[in-house]
């Protein structure tokens, strides 16, 4: 047994330990390839490679005592020839686990390098719902690869999970679980869980069932230990537990989790039987999950691009409908300044100064912007709420229009002594941060209101808009005020 | 008992429910205003009265039915006068409960209105880590008017848990746990906690400890109830559970909740005793605020502008930092293109073309933000890491300047049949496209470098860098090819 007080904290003396293996997996990569290109001179190589092969040895040693997120971890940190390394150093039982830690993009293309046999193991060590969960990021042609190597009876269990929709509670469920009968003793279910040990990670309650296996209620796994062992369990279960049935929205099971505080609940097929369960750690990977992806959508590029070392051309491919998109709107405001170049010939300082209400207005729309979206995602605004928000949003986008547009034109004037000028910078800094808070609420709503992700790009459309309306709201009242036709 | 073909989906039941209940409410209040102005009938009034509290004591029963949870999310969907007949009708044993689930905004204003007799109330229902977790967010005056309530043994806890900083593991741990010595009985074990049961929620082992208190080890539930009654607790515990220090920092407890799918852990002080333990639905609640203020952060705004009903004026005055941010820089991009007039005066077609350059930059470089962001915040870019991914994002640009460069440049030859026009713009692009990706890559990364927060308003000060470089490169290039001095 271990003295406590050789324990060092754990996570410090891990992001140590895992930044000395991604260190030694860099060198070691290095030094193989120096070896490959020097490989003229034989007797060196010889000894060169006995080295490189004790040090492998001592390396796949530390990575056995890494937990699988670790391991997943220092992968994704590898520059590709040092992860094709440190992948053969990970035993074969236990890249199952691996695997299911990594991102999408990573796990795709080790999977795809895998041979049959090394599939055949890895599937070996896995429950079928982990994987479904493995093969629901890969392309066609190796999902039937791997599916292949799945038992007969797992494959149907599997090909039940895979056929949920990607965002439901059946995708996300765990087919592991214990379940007992309401009319057991307690006594009874003492044995039988004897007989079952160890218990499935997370089981914090048993699921009571009938005959037909339909739901009845969850026995805390603390009321076996405290009441006396002669009653039935029909007697101390809780009747009213939180469930899901498999075709409920995932994301209505993690604020189900979030609110009530749950560890796993049960979950009901459309006939009322328990069919498997959900566990916080899956709601704490879908939560995160969600956050990482939400700043990225925002900017329009998704989980795809993840991987630090993809090829970059192949990034670049994927970014490009965002960077035509993006050339286009950009382009549209150049033709609202170009009906308006007569105006710019005459007085060239309304081309100096009418980026800056434009900027201005992108950046207060974002702002307005960020409060919706979060209001969306906690199912924070109703129609109601909505009006009331746009109400403040304009009231506060009228209170800086006026204080700053003041300020704005104040100090165009001591620039241009103009005070025509400095008029139509003012009320066009006004009008344009009304506008950018109107569409920095509608744009999200509008996208949402039509089945769409309130998110994905919308920080590109509001540009657009914030944008070409500066240019027009600036220039027009220019047109208006200042020009002699 | 309920027979299970009466419950409907829980959250799907609730979510009705709670609408229900919000637009009741909201109605309630509105029928009270208009009652208030009609007073001068008195007749009606009393009528009218009565009703009205028939209403609120049908409504007083439904929320009670309510969880704290569902609670609070009704009370934050309501506009103020609502939400304080609302609070009202809230039994005052839940009231802390509620009060908990709440967002610090509305928090502080419901307890400041509170009078002493309700705080002590409150007070009396909570355990000492939740009245900290509590006044932690209260102004200094209102955290004095609520300590005053509480007993003294539980006053220095509170004290206790409030000396640690905002963001260390000591501010967000659970002082209720279970600890058993290891030279007792599991039979001894079983007998204690029979006495002391219910057990604390999310008690999913017990921590063994010695005289002294030092961490041992955690003996899991199941152990108990699997193992021989006559073993000893050090026989079946286990040796090398993940813990953590009260000084350590919360987002490392974070990252290994996450990691290690735990429920639960000890929290030692400096002397290896332990003092409390963290719980899985802290770390969920914890990686929620981190997650919705991060979009909220990087547009400059903070948790504080979240009640969606606070007076616009104030919510007005605390984005004028951010404004006036914007406003300097914005002056500062229009100063580059003042410098540039009389290239402008030349050839007006460069004060329409100039945004489209800005703008592009713009969402490129804030595509290159996202991924340094959550590269930074999932611990995955070291030095070498950030090395490679700037020449990544260096290779990307340059593709894609390269390519939409040339595209942007023939439209541009298309509206003017100007060769020298085309391979400005299109050479502008390419710069501005390498040096926004190297501005998204090191503005969070210096931020961070320098220990500020690296989301706060980088989205404003990568625009300010994208937006003034852009028009610097085009109009600068401008200058050299086309003009005639």
């Amino acid at each position: 047994m271990n003295s406590p007080t050789d324990m060092t904290s754990h996570h410090r003396h891990l992001e140590h330990a895992r930044e000395q293996v991604v260190e030694l997996l860099s060198r070691q990569a290095l030094e193989l390839e120096l070896l490959a290109r020097s490989s003229d001179n034989r007797n060196q190589d010889v000894v060169a490679q006995l080295t490189a092969r004790q040090h492998q040895a001592a390396l796949a040693q530390r990575l056995h005592r890494f937990h699988p997120a670790d391991i997943a971890f220092a992968l994704e940190s590898l520059a590709p020839d040092a992860r094709e390394m440190a992948w053969d150093l990970v035993r074969p039982e236990r890249r199952g686990a691996v695997l299911l830690e990594l991102s999408d993009s990573l796990r795709r293309s080790l999977v795809g390098s895998m041979e049959p046999s090394e599939i055949s193991a890895v599937v070996r060590t896995l429950d079928s719902d982990d994987i479904a969960d493995l093969v629901s990021s890969l392309p066609d042609d190796l999902r039937q690869a791997v599916l292949e190597h799945v038992d007969r009876a797992d494959q149907a269990e599997v090909r039940a999970v895979l056929s949920f929709p990607e965002d439901s509670v059946g995708a996300m469920m765990d087919l592991d679980y214990v379940s007992v009968r309401e009319d057991a003793t307690l006594e009874a279910v003492h044995r039988l869980l004897r007989r079952k040990k160890p218990l499935p990670a997370h089981t914090n309650e048993l699921i009571v069932v009938d005959r037909n296996n339909t739901l009845r209620g969850v026995l805390p796994l603390d009321k076996l230990l405290f009441e006396e062992p002669e009653l039935e369990v029909s007697a101390v279960m809780l009747t009213q537990p939180t469930y899901f049935f498999t075709d409920d929205r995932d994301r209505d099971a993690v604020d189900a989790f979030e609110k009530y505080d749950l560890i796993s609940a049960p979950v009901l097929n459309l006939h009322r039987q328990v069919v498997g369960r959900i566990t916080v750690d899956t709601v704490i990977d879908e939560i995160n999950e969600r956050a990482q992806a939400e700043s990225l959508r925002q900017v329009g590029l998704s989980e795809e691009d993840e991987d630090l070392f993809a090829p970059p051309v192949q990034s670049a491919r994927k970014r490009w409908p965002w960077v035509a998109l993006n050339l286009l709107t950009a382009f549209i405001s150049s033709r609202v300044i170009d009906a308006f170049e007569p105006v710019i010939a005459q007085l060239v300082a309304l081309a100096t100064l009418m980026p800056i209400v434009a900027s201005i207005g992108g950046n207060t729309g974002n702002q307005t912007m960020a409060l919706v979206i979060r209001g969306l995602a906690l199912n924070q605004l109703g129609p109601k709420q909505l009006r009331t928000m746009l109400l403040r949003e304009l009231a506060i986008a009228g209170i800086n229009g006026a204080v700053w547009g003041a300020a704005l034109g104040a100090v165009t004037f001591a620039l241009y002594q103009d005070w025509k000028l400095a008029c139509v910078i003012g009320g066009a800094m006004l009008l344009e941060l009304l506008l950018a808070a109107t569409a920095g609420l509608l744009i999200p709503v509008v996208l949402q209101r039509f089945g769409r992700d309130p998110i994905m790009g919308s920080s590109v459309m509001l540009t657009a808009t914030t944008d070409s309306m500066g240019f027009f709201i600036f220039l027009g009242l220019a047109a208006l005020v200042l020009v002699h036709h």
